[in-house]
């Protein structure tokens, strides 16, 4: 006899409970009550392969909810993805393949990290996007092969994060009728009951973002949820909410709809009355052969992608050559001619020398990089005329034709940093998106997302520091950039003119293994000449950009806007008769890396007069200048004022820098 | 004759595009926009007195579309606040009382500093909340001391930034009826017409956070806002949103209605036949007297005061203790018996020497501190049970009672933040609220905000490293605890047990100028013993805990959970022969503000042997142990483990410990 549904989502429900008990730590209420859910969407409706959780053409789906990752785990074991029960029982323990929530990365099909609550949802909108303008850029008329649904679980705590907001309103004015969200209403938060705190009309709220909404829906009942899942389906113009009324840890019999079940195991006496309860006499993680049988989407997954394999051989008869391009695109290579062009584009902003703000030079590489990245997918959270990330062939998202490679993200920065990551993970795109480096703090926790996922993205943070002038001190970074340093994995350029600007859009796109953040200059900033062995160890992170003969006896660094600064300080201090030394440091963390002859080669220990200057917190610093040396930073925040007043007033001034100089050269040859 | 109200509209419009003019800088297009509905509240219902701009019961007004600045300040002009039309011409210039946004303590009748989009929503939301309680606490039958309202202005902007959602949501459920937002509908942002990027039914979408709606009001028709104004004052249980159709830029002959005119200066031909239109044939910065007049609030301010002062004294006569309760609490003021009460408490916690996680010492602390401080108003991110932020006292606001002294702000860590502002600006609160300190990052810019506007708000983050644990990287700290210590303004404290958490809580408490920040373990940490001495150095931010004899040949210095680990390695080295000092850091900020000769005191600039740990990125620490010291901290992201393992796997052991002092050490002595 074939198991019966309900019997299928129960082994959800006993795996959950059974590792979270066993790890003595976790979720077991969402898992248990999402499992009818999650049994209608994985049997019915979700095309994989767990052969191989990489096929392109595969639905995407989300749990955004990723506290409930015991939900996650169960499915790819049940549905046969290189998950063994060994890694169940193993749940929540150090270097596992079930971490405590869902880590892209660890696990053969977990799609995106989540748990940081509402971005799973904003990836899943990013993915849904992703696909959208991928089957625009690739598929031809009866030759659909990109054309996949994009799923996502949500809980209460989604949809009370503001991200919830910007997303599937922007999800909605897209259209995004690929994407499909099932929202776990279960009226329960940590807190309790949310009803005291959470009485949104859900359903009205995302009708008025224009999305087709499913109310109502059991979320036990199976044929209901496969009626709604067959609405959804059905609207192609309209992303769709299915909202379904569950009950938290579904099937123990006294925690069940209280938040006591949500993120405790439920302990020895609820798991055997609730193993009765759900008429489920097994061992731990025993599952019975016939329900892991009708589980197993193997073979219905291996011909799913053995059909569209054909389709795509098809394809490449008719197109080769975009069949080419769309396989090197979703490798993430880059084209076969980039490292010419890459040299040639920063040999020329070199040769050109001008002055310009560092957003306009990066406009300037886009120029440049655009026509030979179509996979490039740009945006701003509203501020394009001023992060300049639109170049002259940007081509809006959503506009009369189909497709596009710009995307207005609207005043949405986290929404558009969360999407970006979906953009990254679904493949086919480099996506790049711009605000003001300030408001980079609204999307703060993304763009650590991005770094702990290692995703290709690049951050476009412009006007990054008082040099932004009158909009004041809400606008005026200080302590931001420190903040992008110390993120684990982030790679934060802040190039000091054209040529540095080019070198940290290269890098940005050359690397595979992690974000990059660029911090640009509102104002313009003058060129510095370099050699080519200048030029090349640019992107070492930092170089030594203007020596003296012999051992210099100070050395000044600097970071972008500031370079200009030091450069004229080491003049002066040249013409006095000292020998100093100046590094650029575009890139702390790439210097970090190198090697320690090279970081050697650059600050040598024996050097201890060290100072530098940076309109920034002076903490990245005080690694290299060390207790002898100084920094010139800020300490508190900006002014409202005219840029070159603020340089004045804050004493970013040549004779400032000279002072504290001449203050770290006195003070150590006081002691030696 | 009487000036009609567009006349007196037309003054807003054209100090505003004289003013952005002047300066070469801002924003034009909002104030001529919002011009009309400005006039319309101010004149004929916004209660307040411009000869006393923190009179307690006064309307508030938030302009949470910060960039308009000139108009809020046009309006603070006009109506006689002192804000002198030289002030005007200064506009965007250092030191002037009228910077690019407008400024918290910069400008007399300025709420709150906005700019960050959403934020001064989420404010108005707090100082409406605020309102709400302080009445509930305050008022008796017939004697209602506590009544007014909160407008706040918004845009676009302010609408798609997630933020917006969080705070409305919550709003809705509360039923804030005194709050009445005024929704600049033009349909323009920087990138061009919203429609592209933001099509959602607003109205429909705050009805279904349970909003009074007032669509489609003509926002250039006084006579349309006065009736939407009727409507919202008549509705008092729930919040009301006015949707205003406005043509941004109203008066501007060619750029009305577009973006050309929201954040650059019109130029001079405009502004001449802006003048033409408007039928203003004035100079710039000029206001006939008969416009002046009509606008002039100062008497009918002046009479609304003195009416609130009668009744408040009958108020007091009937209710003397409440009245001098009231009036302590808007004062700020800690009760008499403060002092002795703190001091009891801490002495108390050093003797009880209890193990605890500091997130449960806290709970404690609030247990001893509630009772005296009513005005203490908790809540946390729907984290109650893990951060530990009830009491037993603590009452939920929006349960049968009326009033409370605890918020559940839903998963909204931004929005609470944001609106915890919202209520230390009302005054007669000090708001606290709770998070992980991983999701602080959700509410970044608001922390800053509060350290910017130098608010008394106190930011309760536990689960503070990776001691938290199984949950993983997404939710172990690791570069947060730099990136809130880099803030200006802000005090973060990372307490080592139960009595530095006293200390912390009480600092926090007494400090007048700005926010703090506590950072709290999840797991247990010993007592660490003390005398008098040093306990009371602990408010210094970082003292001697424990000591050598002679000059110390090393220094350990560590905060929060890792002291422990500190003491057990000096310990090992004490019994190895090696003279070493601990010294605890609770608070990095207050350390850097003692005197110089207490910092040399605790670290003596003769020692280099300086060994940091924390289980944080390292760059709080170089600036204390230089280049010839060594910080134990982390680099890269946290993993899913039992805390116990975590510890051994990222090398926190007293033996790795050692290893580092050692090398130091060896690294010293070698080169001596």
């Amino acid at each position: 006899m074939k198991p019966g549904r309900r019997a299928l989502a129960n082994a959800i429900r006993v795996l959950s409970m059974d590792a979270v008990e066993r790890a003595n730590s976790g979720h077991p209420g969402a898992p248990m009550g999402m499992a009818d859910i999650a049994e209608v969407l994985w049997n019915g409706h979700l095309r994989h392969n767990p052969g191989n959780p990489r096929w392109p053409d595969r639905d995407r789906f989300v749990l955004s909810n990723g506290h409930g990752s015991m939900l996650l785990y169960s499915l790819l074991h049940l549905s046969g993805y290189d998950l063994p029960v060994e890694e169940l029982k193993r749940f929540r323990q150090l270097h596992s393949r079930t971490p405590g929530h869902p880590e892209y990365g660890y696990t053969p099909g977990v799609e995106t990290t989540t748990g940081p609550l509402g971005q799973g949802l904003a990836n899943a909108v990013g993915m849904a996007l992703a696909e959208r303008l991928l089957a625009a850029d690739f598929n031809r008329p009866g030759q659909a092969i990109v054309d996949h649904r994009t799923y996502a679980f949500v809980g209460d705590g989604c949809l009370m994060e503001g991200i919830s907001h910007e997303v599937c309103s922007l999800a909605g004015t897209l259209g995004l009728g690929k994407l499909i969200v099932f929202y776990d209403d279960n009226g329960i938060s940590i807190d309790g009951e949310v009803a005291g705190w959470f009485s949104d009309d859900t359903p009205a709220r995302f009708r008025a973002y224009g999305w087709q909404v499913v109310e109502a829906v059991d979320g036990h009942d199976a044929s209901a949820l496969e009626a709604a899942l067959a609405a959804a389906k059905a609207d192609t113009e309209r992303p769709t909410l299915i909202c379904c009324k569950t009950t938290i840890g579904f099937g123990a019999p006294t925690k069940a709809g209280s938040h006591d079940c949500h993120g405790a195991p439920l302990g020895g006496e609820e798991i055997a009355a609730a193993r009765e309860a759900l008429d489920w006499p097994h061992a731990p993680f025993e599952v019975p052969a016939q329900i892991a049988r009708a589980w197993d989407a193997r073979e219905r997954g291996a011909a799913l992608e053995r059909d569209w394999r054909q389709r795509f051989d098809d394809y490449a008869r008719a197109y080769p050559a975009l069949a080419a391009e769309l396989e090197r695109r979703l490798a993430g290579e880059l084209p076969a001619d980039w490292g010419a062009r890459r040299d040639a584009l920063i040999a020329g902003c070199q040769q050109a020398a001008r002055e310009l703000a560092t957003r306009k030079s990066s406009q300037q590489v886009l120029e440049a990089l655009g026509p030979l990245l179509p996979e490039l997918l740009g945006g701003s959270a509203d501020l394009a005329p001023s992060n300049l990330t639109r170049w002259s062939g940007s081509r809006s998202v959503g506009g009369e034709a189909p497709g596009g490679n710009y995307i207005h993200y609207g005043v949405r920065e986290f929404g558009m940093s969360a999407m970006m990551n979906g953009l990254a993970l679904h493949g086919g795109f480099i996506p790049y998106g711009g605000t003001f480096l300030m408001f980079m703090e609204y999307a703060r926790n993304a763009v650590r997302m991005a770094a702990l996922m290692k995703l290709r993205a690049v951050f476009v943070y412009t006007h990054d520091s008082i040099g932004l002038g009158e909009d004041g001190p809400t606008h005026q970074p200080v302590e931001q950039l420190a903040s992008l340093r110390q993120t684990p994995n982030l790679e934060t350029w802040r190039p000091c003119d054209e040529t540095e600007t080019a070198v940290a859009w290269c890098a940005a796109l050359e690397r595979r293994d992690g974000p990059s953040a660029l911090v640009l200059s509102r104002q313009n900033l003058p060129a510095a000449a370099r050699d080519a062995g200048q030029r090349a160890a640019i992107e070492r992170g930092a170089y030594v950009l203007l020596d003296c003969p012999g051992t210099p006896e100070l050395i000044l660094l600097a970071s972008g806007s500031e370079v200009a600064l030091a450069l004229a300080a080491a003049q002066a201090l040249g013409e006095a008769g000292r020998a100093v030394r100046v590094v650029s440091v575009p890139c702390l963390e790439r210097f970090e890396r190198q090697a320690a002859d090279y970081r050697e080669a650059v600050l040598p220990s024996a050097v201890r007069a060290r100072v530098a200057v940076e309109m920034a917190r002076p903490e990245s610093w005080h690694r290299y200048v060390g207790l002898d040396g100084a920094v010139l930073g800020m300490e508190g925040f900006g002014e409202s004022a005219p840029a070159a007043e603020l340089f004045r007033h804050f004493g970013f001034s040549v004779e400032n820098l000279l002072a504290r100089a001449q203050a770290v050269l006195a003070g150590l040859e006081g002691r030696a």
